[in-house]
């Protein structure tokens, strides 16, 4: 029988089964309950043979006593009866198998491999696809299928396949925090079946996909894996995460999800050749979804910086300059002007910085910020305008300090910026410590990409992401 | 009259004077108020010509005003009243003046460079020292001295010193929370009288100090701070961050603390000489603290890491071998004994990474991860333990998972296998994205670095903080 290619129908299912699930808790127990939670549209069926109730829904003992069809099968059962459950799933007309069930190939076992063997006979004799072994399946929010309780209900435009489970709720879960949204996401765990290449295909020709995301651990059909790659990434930014690029590295892709990591060099030169951009680490992925999602491309590298406290100020420009960026002076003429709008909103200059870098911490009014960072978005010299925020120093010197209104005064007049000038835009709020810090930095970022912001969480990571996005651009001017 | 050298009762203070306090919120009411909260153990006068009442302190018209003597002056009052007011502390026989009064050759004008000019003259003609101007002067806890309200009551081992303010108010809360504190901390702005060369000797002298660290923009006296950082380097670890490394960096620097920031190279090859740590932000500063306070100096680079989720594992991994450590694997024999450990505390092995490095997610017990981890850490093939926690996956799949007991009970263990054994250990506590991640990852900071282990936030940022604490000691064995 002919594969079934991965179309939409692998995404959209009105019913699934969740083979394992038991009346106490088990991971089976939990799937069913984030189905609930997510809002899946469809039907939910545990299974079990002890059959029960979990959450209101009838336990059926096997596949086969489910009325009616059933789409899509989340396999939470030992490995080693995982054959049988294809078969049955194949017999109710379900298109795809996810196995969160381990214990296949990396293992390094025989009898792993065997298995693996066997569940992909029985699933090419029936046409069913397979999902991993080792995974956690599909994350449509479309359809309210999930595989986290709380991952965005709403959907998106980025496509992300991940190797390993929990590096996909962590991306997930992280990208959401930080505004962006998906069209699907898929955690594929060992690629017995269904791997990086079909999926690759599937989001090139996607509508709903504007940008890809992959955290790979290493890939069996090497030239199979260039074309879908170099296909993608001709259509739409990559942004690739590789796993197991070191020796220790790779013997624990190996044991993780059973992958032949295969030679860093190899898989450098493959992405500089195919236009995907690297990352190192899923916090610099987010970063650069964020980018893709909320920043224009600019023209050039020419930054103004504004923001708070003079020693902050000091290392984002560093920063930004040892990333390729230039932060020209105002010319004369636009300088002699600036001093004259700060002169309108403070009797002094004492404790600013005002000049490209720019320190404006003892403004303390919001029209003073807003006049000031509107002159500097009309500026022309300037491409981008970046924006820096001291979290932890804003409650300098106690918490009931005025400087405390500070970061909500400066961001409110950016925003007021952002959306009356044509420029991109980059905001970091950095320096959070303490909990009270840390929400409300979470609250400030949520403001900022709720307004269509570009918001980062350290400025090394801000200037790191931001050049690897220009560079992207610059590549394709040339 | 000769330079009052910097000793102890530069820090030791009976009483202190806030010029410019007012009776309604300044900055200078809020360092009478940061006095009192911080238990300040010696008398606080407020001064201000208005007279009235801070906080039941009574309000001295002027310096002269005060009965008895005053030791430190802190200026909160406008640049061209400061030469009277040093005049008149040197009258009250203050030893020490600091201005968080700005307004002088950081502004670039001549007037800005006549005062200081000025302060210095009447400094040196009184015997007073000067601080700044352009700081936040002096925290020392030992006697409740404190230029904010929540930096830590107790006193450390560590010296801090920053040109910046603002990046000493972070560098202080942020290694607080981090289990760092403090033996004295100088904030000193622009450096015109008392200056970076001064206070390393001061360190390198001072018994309560071991460690040293320093944000630096610039130095004016380039010969003597060689000599000042070699000395003290030569009996101290120090570590380093340079602001204004970067042609607009400098800039920014001149502009913030009058600083003629200089070449980078040579501040590279001069930090490369002394052996002091350069670092390229706050953050790597506290990492680096973090790990001259808890980690004991390994044998060597040979590392056994252990943790959660198998995608984490692998990247953690790359991180540590990218940075120069080695992941040996485990003989036969420790293997063979190892799988026999972990038969014992689960029934399968699926969904684990079992050799170096390991992935112990599905171990469900705390005595397992004793067991587990008391074998590795006894295995003298291994220099160091390094261990990783994911804060977001341990909430997976919903906030009522078991999996949210599981990193206090791998750290826990751990906890009790570092009292047992003589082994360096680290803890990376990382991916907190949720505000309520932020909590918890602070708690269980706190609970590691309180038992004395070393704790960081990401896994490139550990990584990274470890190979330059290796290259230091190695440095010093060859």
């Amino acid at each position: 029988m002919k594969k079934q290619s991965i179309d939409d129908s692998f995404f959209h299912h009105t019913s699934v089964a969740i083979a394992g699930a038991s009346t106490s808790y088990n991971i089976g127990h939990a799937f069913v309950s984030c189905m609930l939670d997510s809002g899946f549209k469809g039907r939910v069926y545990p299974v079990n043979p002890g059959g029960g109730e979990i959450l209101g829904l009838k336990v059926y003992p096997s596949i086969g006593d489910i009325p009616g069809t059933v789409d899509y099968v989340i396999s939470c059962i030992p490995a080693r009866l995982t054959p049988q459950l294809v078969r049955d799933s194949a017999a109710k007309g379900a298109r795809i198998v996810s196995f969160f069930t381990a214990g296949y190939s990396e293992n390094g076992r025989a009898e792993g491999r065997d298995l693996e063997e066997e569940l992909l006979r029985v699933a090419q004799a029936s046409g069913v696809r397979l999902l991993g072994p080792n995974c956690l399946g599909l994350y449509c929010p479309d359809i309210g299928l999930s595989f986290a309780c709380d991952f965005p209900r709403e959907k998106g435009n980025v496509g992300f396949i991940g190797q390993s489970g929990g590096n996909s709720i962590y991306l997930i879960r992280a990208a959401g925090q930080r505004g962006i949204r998906f069209s699907k996401a898929i955690s594929y765990g060992n690629a017995l079946d269904v791997d990086e290449s079909d999926l690759f295909d599937y989001f090139a020709a996607d509508a709903e996909t504007e940008m890809v995301a992959a955290y790979l651990e290493g890939v069996k059909d090497g030239p199979r894996f260039v074309g879908a790659l170099k296909r993608l990434s001709s259509v739409k930014p990559v942004v690739i995460l590789k796993g197991g690029s070191t020796g220790a590295g790779a013997i624990a892709a190996a044991s993780h999800t059973g992958s032949l990591a295969g030679a860093d060099q190899a898989w450098e030169a493959l992405l500089d050749e195919s236009g995907a951009v690297r990352v190192h680490s899923l916090d610099e992925m987010v970063d650069m979804l964020v980018t893709f999602e909320y920043m224009p491309p600019p023209q050039g590298r020419n930054m103004v910086l504004c923001g708070s406290n003079g020693g902050f100020t000091v290392l984002t420009a560093d920063e930004y300059v040892r990333a390729g960026f230039k932060l020209p002076p105002l010319s004369p003429q636009d300088q002699h002007d600036i001093n004259d709008v700060v002169a309108r909103f403070s009797n002094t200059d004492a404790g600013m910085i005002l000049r490209n870098p720019f320190d404006v911490t003892n403004i303390g009014s919001g029209e003073g910020h807003y006049t000031i960072m509107r002159r500097l978005a009309d500026n022309n010299v300037f491409d981008l305008l970046t924006v820096q925020v001291s979290i932890s120093n804003s409650g300098w010197p106690h918490a009931e300090s005025p400087f405390r209104f500070w970061p909500d005064m400066f961001l409110d007049a950016l925003l007021k910026v952002h959306r009356e000038v044509n420029k991109a835009v980059a905001v970091i709020i950095h320096s959070a410590i303490s909990d009270v810090d840390c929400q409300r930095s979470l609250e400030l970022q949520h403001k900022c990409s709720s307004a269509g912001l570009p918001v980062y969480t350290s400025i090394s990571s801000a200037a790191k992401a931001m050049d690897r996005f220009l560079r992207y651009h610059e590549r394709r001017q040339d």
